[in-house]
């Protein structure tokens, strides 16, 4: 792993740094192939986003995009994290407006997930640990992870991804991934208008599937309704799209659907490397 | 500021730390007169509760106690902190339950808080950001501290102090703080079932009140209630009792069975410090 901390090659952060106090930050995680960062102007559009929703001053495009070419290049695929926190400052949680946000860009060997997660599907479960509704936080990719951890605690190698709902009992996302159905050909997904996180792979899939002629729908979706889907399927920036064999017991065939907006937003992620 | 990670003295943690990267891990501050932390036992077992809830192991009051003495001695007030995070590892938000936690305990100087806030009282204000519901995270003193660090971003220095409510509607506690009424000579406080700070100030605070045999209630509180109470107050283990002057518009004088508890309080813990 290579790690630039406010752009220095470091492993280390202050203990006084808010990240580490209150988890006071945000972040994000992009698939690179060849060195080339997937979806980052989206990637940076978002994080801008954060820092504006939290009221932190973002460092801008320019900085970040420094750091990754000081990062160095690296063949093949990999995963790079940009984590901004607030910095140190402030009295307690108040937090300093002026403050100087910390940038932490991290580079790592992309994980070797099995081939037969893509063309078999993956296992999920049913999370226990409930998501609490809060819109002053939802959408935003922060580090106040601490649901997440314990629904992902939930299970070992049995699955590879836990379902997660909010406390009204409608589903939400995965642990660390968005989740979708195919319904007599259209397409749903979980609002995150009350909690989840704004997937940038939620929205891609969301604009192919909407340039594809598909009917697609964001709406609050309740865990019995998942049984009668037609496809299920899950994605991050990361693993991109996992199409769903089982969840629990309930077993899902691999659609055409999800094979269909997967291959277009692989595409369409190619064409954007291309103009990068 | 001196700080010890893991036992030496050190100012860092690294990056791929839990507690920076999820605010996967607890806290809590101390109050420590002429070396000596107050409540220092009731501290340890919140850290061992928190650790128990969230899935990680606890080092052991041995060893937090070795890095208290360790941080050396000081005269006069001070606040400690000691901070636990699940460590450096797991997959993702997986963590390992075997995992090493990181221990950062850290003393600095005693806020020079006015007189005036012990006699005459402060000013209260509300927070528009709302505290999620979550039973899973309801009392813990855990790194995820978003919801109040955007709570306390709303006023500056106006304020001491604000309240915040939850999705619900109820009042919950300050941002820093626990609050009470008292009401035609019942001692009331929110309960922190389903989010919220199980402060151990506000636990004294019960308990002296108890002893005293006033009558005590934990229920769930409108904000409008707060208009018709007779004495309102607020409590953490560094401020000890603020008793509340004005809420908004809204004043209050301070009260008899507010100066008691404080002072029951108080003694509760000098009494304590002697057998230490």
């Amino acid at each position: 792993m290579r790690v630039l901390v406010n752009g220095v090659a470091s492993q280390g952060v202050d203990v006084r740094d808010r990240g580490f106090q209150y988890g006071d930050g945000i972040f994000t995680t992009l698939r690179s192939v060849d060195g080339q960062p997937r979806l980052l102007a989206w990637h940076l559009s978002r994080l801008a986003d954060g820092c504006a929703r939290l009221g932190m001053r973002y460092p801008g495009g320019g900085l970040l995009s420094a750091d990754l070419r000081a990062l160095g290049d690296a063949s093949g695929e990999n995963v790079i994290k940009i984590q901004l926190t607030r910095g140190i400052g402030g009295r307690g949680y108040r937090p300093l407006t002026e403050g100087e946000p910390t940038r932490v860009v991290s580079r790592y060997p992309f994980p070797a997930f099995p081939k037969a997660y893509y063309h078999s599907g993956v296992s999920l479960t049913h999370c226990r640990t409930p998501l609490g509704i809060n819109a002053a936080l939802a959408g935003i990719k922060h580090t106040n992870r601490l649901e997440q951890v314990l629904g992902r605690a939930e299970w070992a190698d049995e699955y590879q991804e836990g379902l997660m709902c909010d406390t009204e009992g409608f589903v939400v996302e995965g642990t660390m991934s968005n989740v979708f159905m195919v319904k007599s050909g259209t397409l749903e997904t979980p609002l995150i208008d009350r909690c989840g996180v704004n997937g940038l792979m939620r929205r891609l899939i969301l604009e192919v599937a909407q340039a594809s002629g598909m009917a697609v729908r964001e709406r609050r979706i309740r865990p019995n309704e998942l049984a009668s889907a037609d496809e299920l399927f899950l994605t991050n920036c990361v693993i991109g799209v996992w199409p769903v064999a089982r969840l629990d017991s309930k077993t899902y065939g691999i659609g055409e659907t999800t094979r269909m907006l997967s291959a277009r937003a692989d595409e369409w992620q190619r064409q954007e490397a291309r103009s990068w």
